[in-house]
């Protein structure tokens, strides 16, 4: 713990900002480093005087630190007030939550759009590449930082899950209780070809300018719009998107042309052109190839269990979605096969419903009860006032 | 039937260009008009005199004529010799076989490329939209000029048995069986969204100059093959994409970079790069948007059985692949739902594969002995010569 943390507010709806070095660089797997580490982030309700009522989420791909309120910026809502909030599961009345923006991200904190303080111009691709490893040894030094040893959990879903396991592979000792949603120990073909579709997309828009557009004062807003667009499909299910949609048209009859006839096709164009305004072309570059890199058991001889055998004490709770195709419920059941191997207490779930992956992000009551009952009994083990 | 066809040579194996016209032009479902309709077309085998022995084949979105031979440009392999050649179920030696190049298209018949005779410019978006009736009414005028009054035969996979179910709905009379493969009588919602994000990527390409790259000596080939990559993803299975893949490496060890590290990269950005050498992109734009378009049962106040009304005669096979999310199985069996309400004669199968969509176009042993013995038998009932 660091002696700066009684110098950090820490009551409701903190918006902070950690400067790291310049004494020590941060290192990167890859063998980079960054000067000067610069964390964005947000925290809810008050950290108790235990310090036991601490929670980190991990936010996924493209969303940031403003979990439970809006960003200051963009016009946009916070993104997990379905679980996050007063009388919701996570609760600033009782819990201490944090969430930084990753490391890579566009959102506050140090990523490809940043300065680069050893040439004073943005990164580009001249940023490092980075891994979920990497993410999360930047959040253990912000809570270094806040003055949390422990975390009584660590929550998150589809990339933010990919953390969650990294914490327990890597800090098990400073977790009390993990939550991992609609995620997977390690990026599949399908998946890294999704995400490569999405990055060729990007690259290929000329005004991308090899990543250094910002010097050049241009954005490759169209290569960006179609990698969202191709993204959104798989964060949806065929039937939610014929339920939401199916054929029905913009207007009356066709245009016989190339405008938007059908209305998912009016819904993806506004989902493209809306992320440009709020997200970074080399953020997103960054930070699919740090999913794509991701394979826990990899640095574990291929075992999944032995990669999360620290894992023994902490209660985990796992769902999964029966819709979603991109984090199948196969993806899910690997991980608490192999928690079960590390002798960890897990409970887990296979929601039914129609609405994809993105069913993690959205009010799902079996999953709001669930996450309820999984923090309300642990938090009575960690003596937490209900 | 036309008198011009016995003019036309129906030996194995012939190449063909018809152009209709000047007379008359072809007048289109959406309201424009082609002036000198070209087809380009192969023919297989022999037409026998009691001409009965005609099998149209309907060709999908990206490939052409060249069912059982190799095109002869372009290095490519014929795409249906797993089904049709000697001693297949679609057999040279018994079948007369007849595929076009759809209308549309870009392997010699009319399409965006063509020039257009009022202006002696290519069409680019001055092209009229088109569906797949439009494509199929031109095949009829072809059978015409082919002096093939019933088909033996009609038989197609994916936007192939759109045509065919398109046949069955506007020409029971020429039909005695149909094959129907991997296919939907309607796109879906995720199917349109798809084909958008395809139509976008090529768009957002600025060498696609609002269609008339042509004219301008330039072709949106990032755009085209960012458009490839997407598609391709859909046509294969999350599984076959494990087993032929994995996380395997191009190389020992991983870049750090945007390299093709993952084998599924490299794989990937090879079927963009060769799709570009082979296809135009604005064929992509309009057959892409005829496929939207479809959607047999709107035509008949939403009743598909409505629509096949005039099948019962027919024979008809159907097939679903159940690792097929592109165009499942839910799809196929609405089809067969409609047919038998409408009283055809129906064998539907559903394969047992995890090769996806695709799995219509490879060696398939279920499927390849169901048509061989769909076709025996109806060819016996037909009169044809085992």
């Amino acid at each position: 713990m660091n002696g700066a943390a009684d110098n950090l507010s820490r009551t409701s709806g903190d918006e902070g900002v950690i400067v790291f070095g310049p004494d020590a660089a941060f290192l990167l797997d890859g063998g980079g480093r960054i000067e000067n580490l610069t964390l964005a982030y947000r925290t809810y309700g008050t950290l108790n005087s235990e310090r036991s009522n601490a929670i980190l989420i991990c936010h996924p791909l493209t969303l940031d630190q403003h979990v439970a309120d809006p960003p200051p910026v963009g016009g946009r809502r916070a993104w997990w007030t379905s679980l996050v909030g007063p009388g919701r599961p996570i609760d600033p009345e009782r819990h201490y939550i944090i969430c930084a923006n990753i490391l890579g991200g566009c959102a506050g904190s140090t990523g490809p759009g940043s300065i680069n303080p050893s040439t004073s111009e943005p990164y580009g691709l001249s940023f490092p590449v980075i891994t979920i490893g990497d993410m999360v040894r930047a959040q253990a030094m912000l809570l270094d930082r806040l003055g949390v040893e422990t975390l009584f959990c660590v929550a998150g879903g589809s990339m933010g899950g990919m953390q969650v396991l990294e914490w327990v592979a890597s800090f098990p000792g400073r977790v009390f209780s993990a939550v991992c949603l609609a995620s997977a120990a390690r990026h599949s073909a399908q998946n890294i070809a999704l995400h490569e579709v999405g990055r060729q997309a990007i690259m290929a828009d000329p005004d991308w300018r090899k990543g250094a557009y910002v010097r050049e004062g241009v954005r490759p807003e169209k290569g960006l719009a179609v990698a969202r667009m191709a993204a959104h499909i798989t964060y949806l299910s065929e039937s939610a998107l014929t339920r939401k949609f199916g054929r029905e048209l913009q207007r009356d009859g066709l245009s016989w042309g190339f405008d938007a006839d059908f209305q998912v096709e009016s819904y993806l164009r506004h989902q493209g052109a809306a992320f440009v305004d709020r997200f970074d072309a080399n953020s997103y570059l960054y930070i699919t190839r740090a999913m794509d890199y991701f394979d826990l058991a990899a640095r574990h001889g291929g075992s999944l269990s032995a990669a999360l055998a620290g894992a023994r004490h902490i209660r985990f709770c796992v769902a999964s979605f029966t819709s979603d195709w991109l984090y199948p419920t196969a993806e899910s059941r690997e991980i608490v096969r192999a928690l079960n191997v590390a002798g960890a207490r897990t409970s887990f779930l296979e929601i039914e419903t129609d609405r994809g992956h993105d069913a993690f992000l959205l009010d799902e009551p079996v999953l709001r009860s669930a996450l309820a009952g999984f923090l309300g009994s642990a938090g009575r083990i960690r003596g937490l006032a209900g």
